[in-house]
Parts: structure tokens; sequence; C-alpha cells
């Protein structure tokens, strides 16, 4: 009975020994950190208007939504952000969850149809990959932004529902997919196509609506797109907006919709304050791909190796899993908060810094930041 | 292309012949509605010290928690939250999760080993079932609160890992699972058990550290609880409440923890006043008790037909899916919600009307609203 815990212990040891710990590191309120680790790529989680959007809604709803979205949880202020949400999003609708996660679980789950093959890019985000895996379908992975790969593999499924799912914005090398080239390969075969926007919505495409939208895809019958409502737009909770049809299809029938509490209402509300700032906010995204820009200049320049970013994710080569918790300890004790990805959350075993761009950020306290990677690098990647 | 849509359009309309459709119904801030469907069991979802303390980590956090809970997601907020859910819950240590259906997930999975056997109850919530699903071990489904059939279904286990999952206190029916004895069960064979107590914390046990804690198991190094912090806490979020182990195994390898927003500090430091006030609230749970008692009494007097609930959900029998939902729909015209379940969110297939108990509801209105639902019932059951 005990030896479950011992064998816990086993594997924690063996997970050390790989320089692959994981701790948990609170911050306090005030932290006068230098955040390039977060997602809050527009600086919307701490605007003033969020806040007392989600302040009011504190007052007026109290604390959660006290129940799930089919029961109590869905008050007029999820309604009014499912309405933004799909107006900015040009779909005809679209529905909240309260994750981004639980979003993907959903939404592939709604799309699988018998005898359907999902095809799933190698570098997609775990809520995807559990998705596919929850939904008990046929899954194939295919090579990283190859949609000659998923061409081939589409061939294969002559007669079968097929679905194509792939980040628009990736989360680990901040790339943006082929979407075009996707589409019109999933199109030809009468397949649909599952983008999952939750890096892109806020940063890029027009009015900041995404990848899909930036695609000329907004809208289209055989897309669908989910999204985080906690990164660009500074809150939390997921949201999947689609044909009308399949939205109403996951309202009633979505697990993950039906049987789990609302996102609660003050969050809702925060939520489409941002939307309301993000839409408007192109001053937000030129600055950020102003520092995007000058973060790839100056960390090459330094003789870093740094990835091509499409949006506000940049990746940092490092040597090794160990080499990076050092170089990002380091940079945390200057009081500069990188992400720092090792196995298992690369798509490649490869260690990195992962440096998310917040145009919230002072800009000195930015390019002094820049500074102190450059100096906590360690010797082998300079 | 189309025709995916044309499906699920056949789909609607096959569930709505069967009397299933469901519809989203947006509230408003200040309805006067009487509230017998939701989850806010305390009435803590508006407690004044509840909303102030969540204003305040608003304002010093801002509106999200800006990333993962290993990158810049975790907070003081959230530590504080989980040193008090587990000196609460009576476990080594505790791990917040964004919402009970993620934590589920997660829990199960790790907990899952080669070769494991889950041993699944008939009533088990989706969350559950699916946590089952996505772990990729065998499970077998066990009637339900059938302490004898688990001890079967373990005994042809012999020499495997097992895990027996359950409900403390069942979310349909409200009925308490036998803890004690499915413990004795799992101990003798060498399983775990893992416990959701999403209905029963705040609700049952001493101080109302839920079903574990009033089967004098709290601690027990074979026993996992789940719970959500969106029901009597009045809050959103999940926990998973185990020995230190456990928890340290999920921070580093739960996928459903790592790649998630982590909860909003402004829901954790509320949910956190509610913890504090559920803990020592034993005159709510009084007066929980007695309407409970009073609402069993009454409808069973009009002749319906009520379970015997152990917790506050008390499930009234509806003869078929079209008459549960005419009935609730005459109980809302009438301004009192009810839980209104049918297929599939019931385990047996069966409708009825779902009481959940508010001791935040004035007693005059919960009075008048046991008299409005026996008014409403079809002539068929009373």
């Amino acid at each position: 009975m005990a030896d479950w815990l011992a064998a816990l212990d086993r594997r924690a040891e063996l997970r050390a020994r790989a320089g692959l710990t994981r701790r948990l590191r609170p911050r306090a309120a005030g932290d006068a950190v230098t955040d390039l680790a977060g997602n809050d790529y527009l600086g919307l989680a701490r605007h003033p208007e969020v806040t007392a959007a989600a302040a009011k809604a504190l007052t007026e709803y109290g604390l959660g939504a006290t129940g799930s979205r089919l029961v109590r949880g869905s008050t007029e202020a999820h309604q009014e952000l499912e309405s933004a949400l799909a107006d900015w999003l040009g779909t005809e609708r679209s529905l909240v969850f309260s994750s981004g996660y639980l979003a993907n679980l959903g939404a592939i789950r709604g799309l699988v149809r018998p005898r359907t093959l999902l095809v799933s890019d190698a570098h997609n985000h775990a809520s995807l990959i559990d998705g596919c895996r929850l939904s008990g379908a046929e899954t194939v992975v295919t090579p990283h932004a190859d949609p000659d790969a998923v061409a081939e593999v589409l061939a294969t499924a002559e007669g079968r529902p097929a679905v194509v799912v792939t980040e628009s914005v990736f989360s680990v090398d901040g790339d943006l997919a082929p979407l075009a080239r996707l589409h019109a390969v999933t199109r030809r075969h009468g397949a649909l196509l599952l983008v999952d926007e939750a890096h892109a919505v806020g940063v890029v495409g027009p009015g900041g609506a995404g990848g899909v939208a930036a695609a000329g895809l907004a809208g289209a019958p055989d897309v669908v797109l989910t999204a985080t409502l906690s990164k660009a737009l500074g809150g939390a909770g997921g949201v999947v907006a689609a044909p009308a049809g399949f939205v109403r299809h996951l309202i009633e029938t979505g697990r993950t919709f039906i049987f789990d509490t609302a996102l609660p209402p003050a969050i809702v509300a925060g939520v489409h304050a941002a939307v309301e700032l993000a839409r408007t906010g192109d001053d937000l995204r030129a600055e950020l791909t102003d520092r995007v820009a000058t973060a790839v200049h100056r960390l090459r320049a330094a003789g870093l190796t740094v990835s091509a970013p499409d949006a506000a994710v940049v990746s940092v080569t490092a040597p090794d899993p160990a080499a990076a918790v050092s170089w990002a300890a380091d940079c945390a004790d200057r009081a500069v908060a990188v992400g720092c990805f090792r196995p298992p959350s690369t798509p490649d075993n490869r260690s990195r810094l992962r440096l998310t761009v917040n145009a919230g950020v002072p800009r000195p306290d930015f390019d002094r930041a820049l500074t102190t990677i450059v100096t906590c690098a360690p010797q082998e990647v300079l």
C-alpha cells in the first residue's frame, strides 16, 4: 500500500538526476520582477478597465458562477462575452469554457464521428494531444507545420471524415502554422480544420483576431477555432468559436462543457473588457512587434540561437535541461522572469528559455531584461 | 464539407424529438429567483468576506494568473490556499487546479502505473469517467455503492496495482458512498482509493471536511481525494489532496496541472476566505440539514418520490424527460430554479428534478419554493 509512494519517490529521484525536477515558486503580489515568462502579452491583466469590470461583476454576481452552464452558471455576462468573441473572431457563435484545456478536449471530441481520422501536428499542445486521446479516434501525428505531410495522410483516408488539428502560433517556438495551405489541403479532402489560437488572439491578425483571421479564413464553415482567455486577454478560461451548429452541438453534448462549473462572472466580465481593449489595441501590437524584433536582434547579436518568432513567443536554445534551469535561475536572481522549457514540455526534447514579450512591461525594464538574459547565458551557447 | 453541419442538425433534431434539447438560459445579476439549482450550498459565493478577499487580490494581482503554475501562475495566494485546504481536509498536501474536471483527469492519470486496473462506480461523474478513459488503463465499472462488487473485481486483479474510484456524495441522487467499507476492501487488496468530494466538502464531515474525514480516513496513505472549489466554497477550480509524494508527482508530471493557466488569484483568495467560513460553519450546516429534512418531508408528504439524501442534494423522480423539462420550466416561471437532469446526465437513464439546498437562501423563500415544486408537479408523480 505505501509502496506506491516509494515508487513515486524513485521516479522523482530519476527526474532529479536528469535535471527535470519542477518546483512551484509562488510570487508575491508586489514582486519587482520584469516578466518575460507570463502570457499577458498586451499587459491587460492589470489594465484598470479590466479589473474594474471584474470588480463590478464580483459585486453583482458574487465569486463563482454557482453551477454548470446549463443549470445556474450562465449569466448575462457570459452571453455578452460570447457575442463579443464571435464578433471579434468572425465566427457565427462562440462558447466559453472554464479553461482552454477543457475547450480543446470538448472541441475535438465534438468533431469526431464514427471512423474519423485525426491528423495532429507534432508540436501541438498537451491539451490537443489529450483531446485526440480522449476522443478515442485514430490519430496520426504529422511532422511540424507540414501541409504536404497532412495531404499524404488525408489521401490515405479517402471516404473517411477527417479533422486536421493544429495551433496557429505554436506555444514553444512561437512560429505560425501555414494555415492557408493547411486549409487548402483540408478543404480539398473535405476535412475539417481545428486551430488553437491560444498564443495568437490579441497578438496577430486584423484587430488581433488571430491567425485564422489573418489567413482570411474567419467564418469558414469547415474551420473551428479554440483559444484561451488567459493569455493576451489577461484572464482565465477558454473559448470555441465556430459555426452555430457546432456550438449548439457542444452545448447539448459536450461533456467538458456540460459537466463543469461555469467560468466565474467576474473573470468573464474582465475578459470582456480585455476583448474590447485588444480589438482596438493596434498600438499595443505595434509595441509588441517592435519589442520582439529588438529581442531577436539583440540576443542573436550576442551569439544566442533564437527562433524566428511570428508572434510574441521567442525561443532561445539552451544546451541541456540543467543549463536551462540554472540560466533561468540566474535571471530570476536578477529579477527577470523567463520561461524554462525542458522535456517533456518541449516537442523535440530540446531545452530552451522561452521568452514571452509583454507590452505592459515598462520599456526600460524590458531592455534591461534582455541584457540580463545575455549576461546569464551559459558560455557554450554564446 | 458543409455536410458535417447538416449531420449535426439531424442529431439535434433527434434529441429534440426525445425531449433532450438543452438551451442556455443566461441569468441577470439581480434576478429574483429562489435558487434550488446551484451548488452554492453554504451561500458563500456572495458572502462579504469572500467577495472582499477576492476584490483585494484582484487589485493586488490583476485579473488572471498570467501563466501556468510552474511558470508565472503560482502566487502566494495559491500557496496559502493549498496549505489551508490540506490542513482542513487532513492531508499532507494539496494542489489547486483550474477546475475540478482537470483535477480529476490529473489525479486518475497520476495514479495509473503499468497494468493498473481502475474500478469505477456506475454513478461516477463525467470527469471521473473521462479521467479513467484518458489514463488508458483498463477500467471496470461496478454497480453503484457496492463494496462487495468492488472486492470481487479486485480479487480478479491479484498482483496488479488497482485504484477504486468513487464520489463521496454522488452528484445526482445525493447519496453517500460506503467509504469505510470501500476503504477496507481496497486496503485488503493493497489498492488505492480515489474519492471525489465535490458535493461533500463544506457540507458533511467534521468541520465540513468531507466524507473521507467523516469516515475517519483523512490522511490515510492509500487515499487520494479530489474536490471542486466551486460548490460549497462558492468559487471555481479544483483540488487534489493527498500524501505529499503524490502531490509532488502531479506538480512534476501532471499534464492537466502543468499545461494549464493557473486559477486566477482573485478566485483563489475568495475561495480561501470561504474555506475559513466553511470550517467554522457548523451553524450553516445545521441549517442545511434542517432544510434538507424539511424538503424531503414535505415533498414526500405530497406524494413525490424523493431520494434519501446524505448531504444537500435532493433528487425527485420525474416521469420522463419532457415532463421533467416542463416541470422545471413551470417552477422557473414562478421564479424557482431547480435542476432538471435527463439522460445522458443521469447514470440510470431516469429523469428527475435535482434540488440543491442552499443555506444562503432566505428561509421563507425556501419554504415557498417547496410549495411551488409541489404545485407544478406533473399529475402522474403525485
